[in-house]
């Protein structure tokens, strides 16, 4: 099972593609991509909706995985996280991809076995689940893949009970 | 120069589509594209894009105008409209079509002269200046018409001065 994890955002959509059998996980690869703020909104959108498109078609995942997400900042940034979001749903619904959702909770249960892990602890256990030799950067990378991980376990109901 | 306005809602997606030329403006059509909260986000998304392609297509506008949200409601809302928005956005971004923003202090001015319109001021004042029988409702249509007009005003200048 190809799974492709997605942290949307306007200004860069983290993405990480990981590939699950047989207890076995391997990364196929991962990346941001990066819209500029000069840009006009729907350039941007645009952008990300291409960029996804072009992922899709290359690594041809089986379901995709995106975080739930629950702001407690402010309402502006909900909006803007929001359109982004919709246009990544929106790429795997068009492909007839499934997506799952997963709240922050469950990622970081799945991923640390602890749902209070911070950050950085998550970045540690995608890099050692995924024999990486670094955490990748920025933060919407480990993000993204660590949504992965959390799809695979609960999707396989694989090594790991949650 | 054909309009399509649009105020995007995961449940609710109204539209209005009007002519405006020669100091004239026609109504072409208005609805709502309307999708189950028994759906799945993805599928609900998918409905928003596929309807407005249709619409698109049907209507050929030359540009497509939204109105920009301010939230003082909560996040969570924010988060599911501005889903819609990014579909709404992508879709005339993907046919080319420029796309304007207004937000509702505009919207109000532009078609009532006065930035604190409550909306039933708005709604009477969009049945007048299209000449319609009655107010369209729901709501999300008059709302479509009434950035519809905002962005003739502005982008032809015709007319009313604001």
């Amino acid at each position: 099972m190809i799974i492709m994890g997605i942290d949307p955002g306007t200004a860069i959509t983290g993405y990480g593609v990981v590939r699950m059998e047989n207890n076995k996980s391997t990364v196929l690869g991962y990346g941001a991509i990066r819209t500029s703020s000069k840009d006009s909104t729907d350039h941007r959108l645009e952008a990300i909706y291409t960029g996804l498109q072009g992922l899709i078609a290359e690594f041809k995942p089986n379901c995709m995985a995106i975080e739930e997400l629950f702001f407690n900042k402010n309402v502006g940034s909900a909006l803007a996280v929001g359109q982004a979001r919709g246009v990544a749903i929106l790429s795997g619904a068009l492909q007839k991809i499934p997506i799952a959702e997963y709240t922050p909770l469950q990622v970081k249960i799945a991923v640390t076995g602890y749902g209070r892990a911070d950050k950085e602890q998550v970045a540690y256990m995608v890099r050692m689940l995924l024999g990486l030799t670094e955490i990748p950067k920025p933060d919407d990378i480990t993000d993204a893949l660590a949504v992965c991980l959390c799809h695979g376990y609960n999707a396989n109901s694989w090594g790991r009970s949650i």
